[in-house]
């Protein structure tokens, strides 16, 4: 077997079906072995997006928001590296790890493959460490090596990915009884999850022991999608006072905290904000728990979740409902507090048939768009198990702080903050989603994108990549004259945060995507977006199928240039008076 | 004075006019000082073009190809990275030194600014060794020092950037000597002017010593436009078996050569295959000369060339005109050989108005476009002191094997070979063209971009930049289906080498481009590419000016898949034969 067969039948094991990239001199005899090893080549626009330096970026927001991500790098023949040979592509030094050594500052593990007998132990490896780190590992592969053979019968054991869960059972135990009795003195113990809790290691668990457990749950801004928010304890976003409408207010009446993957980040605590001292606090890590500030245990947070998540089930849940049915919210806060609703029906929605009749009208009448309005309006019109990418900025806000439906996903920076990153996110989710469903209901989980017109313009190449792949993205696009979350923080009126003004709509054509293959739609006002919205061409993932096929569909929202979410103004706000 | 303004003064001192850049968070206070002190804001789309890390790649490219760059990154303030502050675009590990050390592997210098007293001493070296390496370098600004106090005086003495060349006087002279001892002793001495002759220090003297000598001179293909092309010593492109015609035959028959500038890398060498050991030969490296493999000195070349050159210009100039009139080729090369033409006309070349009144005939008859056809015809349209741009793949291999007018220089990466770099590099000699012009002729050089469909795509919205900034360029995308260049290496049908075809003529219009500052073109046939050069309306720098200002001209070059100059293939067979 060659090693590069090795290396891909080893990553199509791990249930990876696409590989993204741009090909290149160092990589072309490596991408023939893609499709026989049952991959599919994606082939991105530039390498900003998939690649090496140009990646980099990219990479790094993957090491800080904890996403694997195995880089393959197509590497010189080792002999023109033995040989120090000045080839194109290096600084012409002879100095061939370089680039490795930038990628070691952001990556788990980095490799350069060097002979056919230890390859593929570090290939092994290095994939285990990407599952388990989170992050991005890297691996440089000389293309003389490509066709090296290699023994492939490791090959026929699957790699064991998930780290054994060894917590000592005695010291597991006792920490669970404790963390159980802390929970049963108190009066209003509450779980917040935030951003770590989406790890795959830990979400699991997670996600178990707040439906089991019934406690009144909150997010942080960063965890968002993490949880179910139509189960019936579940009461929205806290960040201290950037929080919804009351959280903050039922978070201060608790008297135990349960953090489940605590990311205190400056965005994601609205500067540093959210801790509260004055209240008992258990934060679960990744493999610690800390209780009064104190590490406790080390122990793997998943094992503990898991089993406080059972005892819940058995003995002492608080919520009479199970977890498997969708449950409605109630007004059963222990506390007392009100509780904040699913979803605020925006002003103005009307349903789709009266909107359709009433155009007209409404049309020369309708107030224009706002932050306010727009993610409120959108988020009722989002269905189960969307997938939403937001760019950082107000769509991100924007979306945060609307109630999502069962099963929905976000696909967001909030540490790392790239601009133009969703995008690509949107491509890489979209092919991840249509791969899922050809084993079940087609193309029933919908990938939305809510990007500004200064991140589009980063990224916008990955269009030509939706229009090629016939990935069926929704994307809204808000078009707001430039970098809105930019003069939030500085230089509002300054040229610096302006842009070239684009018809963002004629992209598409750019990509000579066909005709019937894509729609674009201006949106000005609220009616405007009520009719889109409740358009049965333009929407609901059931309205298409084989015969049907759901189109791209590119929304243009017309919003005021100096309009933010109320969320991120006041963050914005809470990190300035950090500084 | 603020040390923001400390630095922008200091750098415009040096005569540069603007910065290019993305704004963030980090840096947005700092770009406040810009205009103030007498720089324009570019303003890009995307940090792939200019930023962080996402301009990681353009930097390293610079790096690779000698490129004296200014990167100014914008940090957190000092105070939230002494406290460790777990700040968005970082990993969050309290490290913010983790981008710095990714840069110090393609810079010759990394600062990170720490207070107000050691900052501008500081500032001053790192742009000090910017210009003398003739690469990168990385200033972090922390963005509470953009306004700390600093003294302004050291503003009042412009740096010093020129090296001193201090080559001690008796071993100069001693060198120059034995080389004008080997020169008059030799039959057939030649020039080799080579990719590092284009360095800012070497540059001038290399030109007055080509010049002043006229011998017989030659070009590496990475010294594409360091020397005036119409000199009557000038003899064209060597790249051994890749050579233009009849250049191989004249260099075997030398017998001393001597290399300016020596930069022997594997593109540019077709595959290390251009040193004659069988030749006596003299290298001038940027500080040492060699003679038969040895090095014979450490003295700076641009000491040891100014003094050969004024020898020549006193007693053994073998040329018998001076250096300031442009002089027309003649057979005078000592050997004997035939001369390389200047420029071999295009088959097919009809004047302006015979092809405009038989227009349509033609158009039916006319071959389609070929590579060869088409570089050697465009080569005829080039005017002096042209600025051509070029991507690496047909474009770069089809432009560098023709003749230049005088004047005429080359922005490439014959080393680095990021393709869309051209696209970049296209923006940045227009803003410095207009820059310049401003002071002399308004609008007499021309920008010229040859690019890849492939190239463009990666980095496409630059042509946004081109609009907003009103850059008159002339672009000519060779719309071929793919990335040829990689086709010719490997997987000649492979899907992966294939793209997603755009109408590359549509991205004026989503830039939301003035009817009248664009004039988009498709080219299919020999004849309709004649009608266009011939066209005052398309090119020639003179029909413009202010009150008739020149507009961004795009032309689609259609051309075959599989069609490449024959200098790529050739190079491209040697690079394989190597491996």
């Amino acid at each position: 077997m060659h090693l590069a067969e090795y290396l891909f039948k080893r990553i199509h094991q791990l249930g990876i079906k696409s590989i993204f990239g741009v090909p290149g001199d160092f990589n072309l005899t490596c991408l023939d072995y893609v499709d026989s090893c049952g991959l599919n080549w994606v082939g991105n626009v530039n390498e900003l997006n998939a690649g090496e330096l140009s990646a980099i970026n990219a990479i790094a927001g993957s090491s800080a928001d904890l996403v694997p991500v195995i880089h393959i790098v197509g590497y010189p023949s080792t002999k023109a590296m033995d040989k120090g040979a000045l080839v194109h592509h290096t600084l012409a030094d002879g100095d061939f790890e370089r680039f490795a050594r930038m990628s070691e500052q952001i990556s788990s593990a980095v490799v350069i493959l060097k002979d056919n007998l230890t390859a593929w132990k570090l290939i092994d490896d290095t994939i285990i460490e990407c599952y388990r780190s989170s992050k991005p590992v890297y691996i440089g592969f000389p293309m003389d090596l490509v066709q090296a053979e290699v023994d492939p019968s490791p090959l026929g054991h699957l790699l064991v990915l998930e780290e054994p869960v060894s917590n000592p059972i005695a010291m597991e135990e006792n920490v669970v009884n404790i963390i159980l009795d802390r929970i049963s003195k108190s009066q209003n113990p509450i779980i917040i999850v935030d951003g770590l809790a989406g790890k795959p290691q830990v979400l699991k668990s997670t996600r178990s022991f707040v439906e089991n457990s019934g406690l009144p749950c909150f997010i942080m801004p960063m965890a968002k999608g993490i949880v179910d928010e139509t189960l019936v304890n579940f009461r929205g976003v806290y960040a201290e006072k950037v929080s919804e409408p009351g959280v903050f207010e039922q978070v201060q009446l608790s008297d135990l905290i349960l953090v489940i993957g605590p990311r205190p980040t400056d965005i994601n605590t609205a500067g540093f904000k959210t801790d509260m001292p004055h209240i008992e606090t258990i934060k679960f890590g990744h493999d610690r728990v800390e209780m009064r500030g104190r590490q406790v245990a080390s122990l793997k947070t998943s094992g503990v979740l898991s089993k406080l998540s059972d005892a819940f089930d058995g003995r002492m849940s608080r919520s009479n409902s199970s977890v498997s049915a969708p449950r409605k919210l109630s007004d059963s806060f222990e506390g007392g507090n009100p509780v904040f609703p699913a979803s605020t029906p925006p002003k103005g929605t009307i349903d789709g048939d009266s909107v359709l009749n009433a155009q007209e009208t409404i049309f020369d009448k309708s107030p224009p768009l706002t932050q306010e309005w727009v993610w409120q309006r959108i988020s009722t019109w989002l269905q189960e198990d969307d997938i939403i990418a937001a760019d950082i900025g107000t769509s991100l806000f924007g979306t945060v702080w609307t109630r999502y439906p069962r099963g929905a996903v976000l696909l967001s920076q909030f540490l790392w903050c790239s601009i133009g990153y969703a995008v690509g996110a949107a491509v890489g989710a979209a092919v991840a989603a249509r791969e899922d469903e050809q084993k079940s209901d087609a193309l029933r989980r919908r990938t939305i994108l809510f990007t500004g017109d200064g991140s589009l313009q980063m990224t916008a190449q990955e269009v030509s990549t939706m229009v090629r792949r016939n990935l069926p993205i929704i994307i809204f696009v808000v078009n707001n004259e430039g970098y809105t979350v930019e003069r939030e923080i500085h230089g509002s009126d300054r040229e610096y945060n302006d842009i070239q003004p684009w018809n963002y709509k004629l992209l598409p054509a750019v990509c000579q995507a066909a005709p019937e293959s894509v729609r674009t739609y201006d949106v000005w006002t609220q009616a405007d977006l009520d009719m889109l919205l409740a358009d049965r061409q333009f929407g609901p993932a059931g309205h298409f199928n084989e015969k049907n096929p759901a189109p791209l569909r590119l929304v243009e929202l017309h919003m005021p240039k100096d309009d933010a979410p109320e969320s991120l103004r006041e963050t914005i706000s809470a990190l300035k008076r950090q500084k």
